[in-house]
C-alpha cells in the first residue's frame, strides 16, 4: 500500500530532552494522514549518506519519555559546502521526499536554508535546543527539562553550601543567552546571577569588587551559604577564573561547579513532552497545508508558524521583568 | 524601627508545591519596601485565633525549594458564618493590617470576598492549587509540579504495564477539571484519556463499549500495554468501578492505581518556583499601588491583575487543541 | 559459528527493577564464555509456546538502567499441569538447551522445581522480587529500588501531612512480609509502622485503641503530622477500613494512600543494578561449573549458591533489631 | 528536670547525606534514655568556641530526609595544636559532658584521638563520608546516596553520548579510594572504569594506548557511545588531561564531565537513612554501656563496635570480585 506523501525527518545539533516526543508526534500524525516518514540518521549526515529508516507508530510507541534522540545527531561539516548540499538534495529527490522536517537549533535551521538552494521541497523546523535562544517561540524543546535538571543539581549543592556556610559559583549552559541561567538562578534562590543581561564584563575588576562587597555584606549580617550561578561563555576564563580572582583580589573562598552535560540529558519533563508532541503534530499539519520555510513555535500556549529566517534572525531576550526582579528584590 | 505598612499573609485550601516560594517572594519584596509581614498560621484559622508570626528574610532564606507550606493550611468552618468573619476582621484591625494576601484556590478566594463585608483593608489573592482550575491565569501555583509528579508515577507504572502487556487505569487528581489529566495523559503517552472534556458519562455503557472496542483493536494488532488515565470525580464509582465493569461486561483485565496525595507534595519544579516568586513579588507591588480585590495571575508569561470575582466565576477550560489532538492523533 | 553451550533465560512473576540488569549480566557473561543465550518471552509462556529470541551483547547494550523486563513476564497457568510442563520440556530439548536460568520469586522457583520432573537440564534461579521474601539471600533484585520509590512518595505525602497536621495511613506492597514496610517506614521517619512483625491483628479493637491512644498523646503534646505505614494484606479490610475504624471508634481523621504499582517500576537504583549484574554473571559461572537446582543469592556482599528448595522453604524474617528499634526508640 | 547524662554531638569533615538521620537517631535514643544532647555547631569549631544548642526530639522531627547537616560542618585548624585541643576539652568539662559522638571521616576520628590526650570522657565515632573509605564497616553514611546521585547524572549523560555515539570521560569523587567509582561505573554500564584498583598510572602512555585500542575496537564493531568513569586524584592532571591526551596521541574525541559537589548533597536514600538511624541509636547505647574510643560500623547488616584506631588504620579495599568482574566480563 503506497502512502500519499513522504516526509523526511531528522534531528540535528545538540540533543535536547523532548526530541523523541517530537519524533513521535510527527510519526503518529503522519500515520493518521497516510504519510510515510523517512527517519534520517545522525542529523544531516543521514541525508548525505542516504542513511534512513522508515518509521511507523510501532517504532515510536515507547519513546515519548526518553531523553536523547532515536534518530541520533551529529555535526555535519559537509552541509557547509555545495557538494554536500547537492548530495543531500539528490538523495531527497531519489526517495521522492515531499517535505523535510528538522528538529534542532539555529545552526540546523541555517542548514535548511542552505539546502533550499538545491532542493525544492517543503521545509519545516522544530525548535529543539535547551538554550531557548530562538525567537518567535516562547519555549524551545528541552529548555524546561534542562532548567529542572540544573535546579535539582543546585538544590543538592545548596545542602553542602549550607553545611559549610560556603560560597559556590556554578556554571550553567545556555550558549550565548541567559534563559537557562536566569530561570534556574531564580528558581534555586541563588544569591547572585551573573548573565549577559545583567553583568558588565568589560570592566571585570569593578564587577568583581561589587560582587565581593555583596558577599561580605551578607556574610557580616549572618554566616550563611551564598550561591552564584554563572552563564557559560560570560566570564573571561570561566567560572574557575572567577573563583581564583575572588580569592586573590578579595580573599573570598569560592568553590566551583560546572554542571556540564547532565543538563542535556534525562527524561523530558511534562512541559517538553506535551509541547514537543504538539509541535510534531503541527509540523505535519503545516506540511499538509502546503506550508514551507517555517518554524513551528509555541506562543501563549498555541502553536504558531513563523518564517525560519525570522526565528534565527536574533536571539530572544530574557524576560526583562525577571532580570529586574532579580536585581531589585531577590539579590543577596 | 516601625515599618511603614503591614501585610498579612496566609495559605489556605489544599497545599500546592510552590506556596513556599510565593511566601518567600512576598517576604523579600516586603523587606525591600519596608513592609512588615504577619504570617497567619493554618489558613483562616490563624485570623480567627489571632495566631501569627512576624516573617523576615531570614525565615524564608531556605524555603524556596520546599513543598507544603511553612504557614500551614487547614479547613476553617468558622469562615462560613458571620461570627467567625467578624472575629477575623477584629484581629486584622487590632494588628493594624493594611492588606491581606491569601494563597489558595477558589474556596480561599470566596473566604476573602466574604471577609470583605467586615474588613475594609486591601485584599489580594494568589492562585495556589494543583488543579489549575482558576480562570484568567494560564497557570496556578503547583500545577506544573503536580503534572510532573503524576507523570513520573505513570512512567514507573508503564514499566510494569509493558512487562505484562497489561491494561492499567490510573486515577489523577484535578477536582472537577481535566487540566492535570490531559497534560499528564498526553505527556505519558497514555493510550486513552478519560476526562470531563471528552468523556460521556451519561451513558456509561456506551462509553465503556467504545473503550473496550478500542482496547481490543489495539490488542489484536499487537500485544502491548494500554494505559488509561482517568480524572477523579468523573466516572461513577471511580476507577475501581470502571475496572470492574471492563471485566464484567467485556472480559478485559484492568489493573487500577489511584495516585492520590503524592500529587500534592514534593519539591516544586522550576516553573512553579519562578512563577510563585513572581506572583509573591507582584502581590506586594499591587498592594503598594493601592490595588484590592484582585488575583495575581500569569498570562503569556507576564503578571496580570484580575478581579477576584472574575477568577472564580468559571472554571478555566482545558486547551481545546489538546483535547482535539488527543482524540484525532494520539489515541490508541 | 556454533556456540559451545546454550542457556535459556526468562523472567517470571511480578516484574522488579533490576531484572534487565540481570539479563544483561547473563548475556555478557555468556558472550565471554562462548555460550548462546535463548531469551524466552513472557515468562514460562515462552517455553510453552516456543517463543524466544537469541540474545547478544548488542541487545543488552542499553538496558542496564531500565525498569521492567525486556523479556516480558506473565502468569502461566499451564505450568501447573503436567501437559504444560511436558510441552516446556519438549521445547527446551528441541532447542538443545543445556541450562535454564529463571529470574523471579518463589512462585517462579516452584515452576522450576516442577519442570525438573520432565526436563533433565541444569536449573538456576535469580531472586527477582521487590518483596525481599526469599530466604538465604540478604537482598532480592528490585527490593532496594522499591524502598526508595516508596520513600520518595512518602516524603511527598509528608509535605501535605505537615501542612495540615494530619494523620495519614499509607499502604505499601510486600505480599506477606514486612521488609518493604519496615525499611520504608524507618527511612521516612514514620510515626507508626504496622506490619506482620509487630502488629496484633487477632484483636483489632485492642490494636486500634493503642494506636488511637498514641496518636492522641502525640497530638496533645504538639500539633503535628502523623504518618502510619501499613503492610498490604495485614489489616482486615485494608488501610481504608483502618481509617474508617479510626474515625468511627476514636474520632480520628485519617487520610488514606495506597501506593500501588508505582513501587514495581522505575529505573533500578545502583544497589539493584550492581547486585543484579553480579547475580547474572554468577549464574552463568555456576552453569559452567555444572551447578543445578540452585539460587544465586547475595550474603554479606558476596555471591552464594543455595538450593532452590531452601530459598523458598520459608520467608526470610525482617531484621529483629529494626523491629525492636522501631518500637523502643523511634515510634511516635 | 535534670537529665542523668550528657552527650555532645557534632558533625565534621565533608558533609554526607544521612548525617541528619544519624543526628535524629542520637537525639531520639537519648530522649528515651533520659540523656541530654548538646549539639555543637560547625564541627570541632563548636567545641573550641563553646557554641552549642540543646537538642530535643522536636528539633529533629522533620530532618530524617534532609541532606547536609543541621549542626553544620567546617574545617578546624585549631584542632591541630594543643591549645585548641585544650580549649575544646575545657569547654566539654565546663558543660559536664560525659561522652562525645562525632559523625565524620578519618580526619574527624583523628581529631577525636588527639582530643583524648586532654579530655577523659567517652568518645564514639560514626562513619560519615561519601567515600566509603573507612575500614571495618561495610558502608559509610552517605555512600549509597552518592552512588545513586552520580548514577543519575551518568544516565543523563548517556542520553547525549548515545545520540552522538560519543566518548565521555566522567570524573567521580572518592578521594583516594575507588568505591564510588567502581559501584557507579558498574551500575551505569560504563564501558571503562579507571580507578586505583585497576589502572596503572606509572606508565600513562601504555595505559592510554590500551584504552585507545579498546575504544577503537568497539567503534569499529559498531558505532556507539563509550563512557569512561574516572576516580578523582587518579590520573595525572585529571580527566581533562586524559581527554587531551586521547586526542593528541590517538585522535580520539572525548568530552569531559566533572560531577563535583552534586555528589555530596541531596536527600539521603533509604539505605543511608536506615543505617544512619541505626548507627545513631547504637552510638547512644554504646555510651550507656560504657564503651569508648569506638566507631559504630555496619557489618553484614548488623551494628558493630570497632576501635577507632582500627577503623582509620587502612583504607577498606574495593570488593575484589567487582574489580575482576569489570575487567573480565563487563569491560567494553
Amino acid at each position: 500500500m503506497t502512502k500519499s506523501k513522504r516526509i523526511a525527518l531528522l534531528t540535528s545539533g545538540g540533543d535536547a530532552p523532548g526530541m523523541n516526543a517530537a519524533i513521535r508526534g510527527v510519526v503518529l500524525a503522519c500515520e493518521k494522514h497516510d504519510v510515510q516518514v523517512y527517519g534520517y540518521l545522525q542529523g544531516y549526515n543521514g541525508l548525505i549518506d542516504d542513511n534512513y529508516c522508515l518509521l511507523t507508530s510501532d517504532d515510536v510507541a515507547q519513546i515519548v519519555h526518553l531523553g536523547g534522540t532515536i534518530l541520533k545527531s551529529a555535526r555535519c561539516p559537509q552541509m557547509c559546502d555545495d557538494d554536500g548540499l547537492k548530495q543531500a538534495a539528490t538523495n531527497l529527490m531519489k526517495s521522492k521526499i515531499d517535505a523535510l522536517i528538522v528538529i534542532g537549533g539555529d545552526g540546523s535551521f541555517n542548514g535548511l536554508l542552505a539546502l533550499k538552494r538545491f532542493w525544492p521541497g517543503q521545509m519545516l523546523g522544530l525548535p529543539g535546543t535547551i538554550d531557548n535562544d530562538l525567537d518567535n517561540t516562547d519555549y524551545t524543546i528541552g529548555f524546561s527539562t534542562a532548567i529542572n535538571t540544573a535546579l535539582d543539581a543546585i538544590d543538592k549543592i545548596r545542602d553542602t553550601a549550607q553545611a559549610f556556610d560556603r560560597v559556590f559559583a556554578i556554571e550553567l549552559m545556555g550558549r550565548h543567552s541567559g534563559h537557562l541561567t536566569f530561570n534556574t538562578g531564580i528558581a534555586s534562590g541563588a544569591e547572585h546571577i551573573m548573565s549577559f543581561e545583567n553583568t558588565n564584563v568589560s570592566d571585570t575588576d569593578k564587577t568583581l569588587s561589587e560582587l565581593a562587597q555583596e558577599i561580605n555584606v551578607i556574610k557580616q549580617k549572618r554566616n550563611r551559604s551564598y550561591v552564584i550561578v554563572v552563564a557559560e561563555n560570560l566570564w573571561p576564563g570561566g567560572v574557575q577564573t572567577l573563583a581564583t580572582q575572588l580569592k586573590q583580589s578579595h580573599n573570598i573562598d569560592c568553590t566551583v561547579c560546572v554542571l556540564g552535560h547532565i543538563q542535556r540529558g534525562g527524561n523530558p519533563d511534562a512541559k517538553d513532552r506535551v509541547m514537543a508532541t504538539r509541535m510534531g503534530v503541527a509540523a505535519v499539519q503545516a506540511v499538509l497545508l502546503g506550508e514551507t520555510d517555517k518554524m513551528v513555535g509555541e506562543v501563549n500556549q498555541e502553536m504558531v508558524l513563523v518564517p525560519l529566517k525570522t526565528a534565527i534572525q536574533q536571539t530572544k531576550a530574557v524576560n526583562s521583568h525577571l532580570v529586574e526582579m532579580q536585581s531589585t528584590i531577590l539579590k543577596g
